[in-house]
């Protein structure tokens, strides 16, 4: 596949990537390192929670995605990072045995003016689970580089 | 200290929790898993990217604030977890040998009608550095369980 850069990004543009098994012993490993609450950490602990059983921190969630994306494009892609993100919302649990996969959204493309060397790509992330339920989204402007600078207007 | 419900939470008040060395091999053993990005896995590499030198993935700033909030207040609470975050920024890098904290301001409290036994306690985040710069900040509404139901008006 050739290398993305700003200009190949399309608004409307929809894509699929990832399939990441969410085994119990990563979630209890990721938990037990940045989020160590009852419903992360332990199967019968779990129970006693809201959420009834094992699952994921969301902030894994967000890492799984992250890494899903990274193989999925951006790692080939003329990425920058990104300034920050908005709108992460867990909507549903992510359990054991669970397959994510992560479905991409371009919401709008922005070239700053000071800067004719990249444009903000705003990408909407939805993670998907084996069922097809969305269990989280978020949205993000990526800042991606330009293939050629953009002609500066006289 | 005693444990925290939603009714010990008040608007305006500031605290500051953690003091969290980040390493560089934390930060390559994060991105090796979730965002192996140049800047997160090889000070060689880093260099020649727009940062300029190793620095943690915004992903892994997330977590380690999320362990200093854990460890600060949230694991002697009522947190029932949270919906979302609103708003994350990622403002400057974060290097190896940063010492990091976490000062968290109380924004607003609300007490959904249809749930007596919570409320929302929506808190700014800030992280920041070894010499006071805010590297980060995030805004979270989060689920914080009361320690009496809320009676119900009839």
């Amino acid at each position: 596949m050739a290398r993305l850069y700003f200009e190949d990004f399309v608004v409307g543009h929809v894509a699929e990537y990832g399939d990441k098994l969410v085994t119990p012993e990563e979630i209890k490993e990721f938990a037990s390192e940045f989020d160590p609450q009852p419903m992360h950490l332990d199967e019968e602990a779990a129970k006693k929670t809201m959420v009834g059983g094992l699952c994921a921190s969301g902030w894994h969630t967000c890492c799984m995605m992250m890494r899903i994306v990274a193989d999925g494009y951006l790692l080939n892609s003329s990425s920058m990072g990104a300034p920050g993100v908005d709108e992460i919302r867990w909507l549903a649990p992510v359990r054991p045995g669970d397959r994510l996969r992560v479905r991409t959204t371009i919401l709008d493309l922005r070239e700053p003016k000071s800067r004719p060397d990249f444009g903000f790509v705003r990408t909407k992330f939805e993670v998907l689970n084996t069922t097809g339920d969305v269990v989280m989204h978020s949205t993000t402007n990526m800042m991606m580089g330009r293939r050629t600078p953009r002609p500066v207007q006289a």
